[in-house]
């Protein structure tokens, strides 16, 4: 690697971000659940939500912007149906709040084979893939999506943003077939907004058709950028329509309300879905050779990646292949910067210091 | 429009597709739902998808190559999940197991809110998009996917064709809040092989990074092309793989098998997996400004289709614009070309010629 990374025991850096988010007024549980949550996301290599960004957005948009309500409770909306759940979380800290909806789609497919929960009056839960990853290590077939809290997105052929960077995420259980969770994880937009002020930082152009300029145009230059391109044209349009949809029948607001100041009457919070499966629940137990579910699925995979595409990558082998490398050198990997700001965190809420 | 359009009463063109499945073999109610099926593709302009195509794909793959056995029996296997079933289709006309499995999904989620049908042993169902059309059309949110039965396209960065074209197919129940369901659909690849042959006979160049050629590498040439690219690099590659995997867990088989003869002991029938919502099940019914669910599900659309961006289309609106095209002409609009194939069709099974 090119940066230099340094080992960090994640007891020390759970105190810090546990102090940072008890200093904002958040309870205990929500503290654990962030500082887990961050600890999760470094050691799988996803340095863009680490406790870093977490605390950032909660500044921005969460606790000090009245998007998150530290100590909020979540209420179950009453519906008629066992295996669906709607929740109003208040605007609860997003990664309590997600934690809490995946254990509880969890149960629900323990019990049905199937399981959803949705989530109105949500914030920011960082990073989907987490959620669904800790699902699958768990034995569960997991998605969520959400909407994002600002419409940076045109829809395909459009010329103003009207739709978040709306991520999918899917895991899947197969640590025992390939040794890790197959984890596919993105955004619907080509870059994101970070991605495009690290071009502009950089001084690089834009991957083609990733972004528009103030008229609607397509740009190549970072600093002419004002809204993203869906991937895929009309493909990633629909993926990203998915989310605003799924919301709108939830509760959600419009796209473009969440950006900005809104009229009264009106909301602004994101919403979240996610959906759980029992892997037993989709066995039709007529395996090939006499393989059992998970042999199966490991020869499907192993299929895909034969026959001369042995190089190729699966969706999560990057992730696991960080967290062995933390597992390896004893704790999180932290860069000097990284380090650094997380001691002016420490500092500012009385922690002790990362000892480096 | 350029190609010239006849006029077709669905009556007589269902007569001479049921005959046409009856005269190979199939009982009443598979060719009925093969009938049906090809009538609502056709309403809706999905030609790709029409009776010609599907007898062709019978005839190339189903009932005369044993990919597909008339009369089959659904079997269902046992499971211990209330709002999951899983069938042994036993190579079942895919139009009728694709009906039976999305109304058996919809009964689930009347019950659980969610419901889930996976089928193993399946045989091509053609347009998934036509089964969650229909199912969004009754009011529910509906999802199918499937492996394809052949395996035509390149994982992301690899040279050998080991996934299917693997389509998804989501479907909204939104008819109150726009007149149509909202229907995204598409396979994970960039284009087709049908779309290959059709440059290939207009002499034009493919899309860029749409191919390989023999070797694994890029072609934008269609007289070389080997297997497809997934669209949108690594995010299209995770879609594919979705499909392959679910596909893994229900007991699909490898996927270059399905492709070729296989090894004794091996499968090489697809899957299906259907997934249907019942919209009270997402809903909060915490709605800005009193709204109720269809109400804000329409302010989300028009949020997202104002501001500048009236000309784009949903996904689902072409589809609803040929429909009424055809309800205006009362009746299903077939070119020249295509009413000749019927006609052969129909001389062949001893049924009664369009009368054009």
């Amino acid at each position: 690697m090119t940066e230099n990374f340094q080992v960090i025991a994640p007891a020390d850096h759970n105190a810090i971000v546990k102090a940072a988010y008890l200093q904002r007024g958040f309870d205990t549980s929500e503290a654990e659940a962030a500082a887990r949550f961050s600890e999760y996301a470094t050691c799988h290599g996803i340095r863009t939500h680490n406790a870093i960004k977490a605390l950032h957005l909660d500044h921005l948009f969460g606790s000090e912007a009245g998007g998150c309500v530290p100590g909020a409770e979540i209420e179950v909306v009453d519906n008629r149906f066992g295996a669906s759940e709607v929740w109003n979380a208040n605007k609860k800290l997003g990664q309590a709040t997600a934690y809490a909806a995946m254990n509880r789609a969890i149960e629900l497919a323990e019990q049905y084979g199937i399981g959803q929960v949705s989530v109105d009056n949500a914030f920011h839960y960082l990073w989907g893939g987490g959620y669904v990853m800790d699902a699958a290590k768990r034995g569960y077939i997991a998605y969520t999506n959400c909407t994002a809290a600002l419409a940076e997105v045109v829809p395909y052929k459009g010329k103003f943003p009207t739709l978040g960077t709306n991520p999918h995420s899917w895991g899947f259980p197969t640590c025992e077939a390939i040794g890790f969770p197959i984890v596919i994880d993105w955004a619907t937009s080509v870059v994101s907004m970070g991605r495009v002020q690290q071009f502009l930082r950089e001084g690089s152009e834009l991957p083609k058709g990733s972004a528009v300029d103030a008229k609607g145009n397509l740009t190549a230059d970072p600093a002419k950028v004002e809204a993203l391109i869906p991937f895929g044209e009309h493909k990633g349009y629909g993926l990203s329509l998915i989310n605003e949809i799924v919301a709108g029948f939830i509760g959600g607001s419009l796209p473009t309300l969440r950006s900005r100041e809104i009229p009264p009457g009106e909301k602004r919070t994101p919403t979240f879905y996610f959906k759980v499966i029992h892997p037993d629940a989709l066995n039709s137990g007529i395996f090939a050779q006499n393989r059992n579910q998970a042999a199966n699925v490991k020869a499907v995979i192993q299929d895909i990646l034969g026959h001369g595409n042995e190089n190729c990558l699966l969706p999560g082998q990057l992730e696991a292949g960080w967290a062995k490398k933390c597992h390896d050198a004893g704790g999180l990997l932290f860069s000097d910067a990284e380090i650094e700001a997380l001691n002016l965190i420490a500092t500012e809420c009385g922690a002790v210091p990362l000892n480096t």
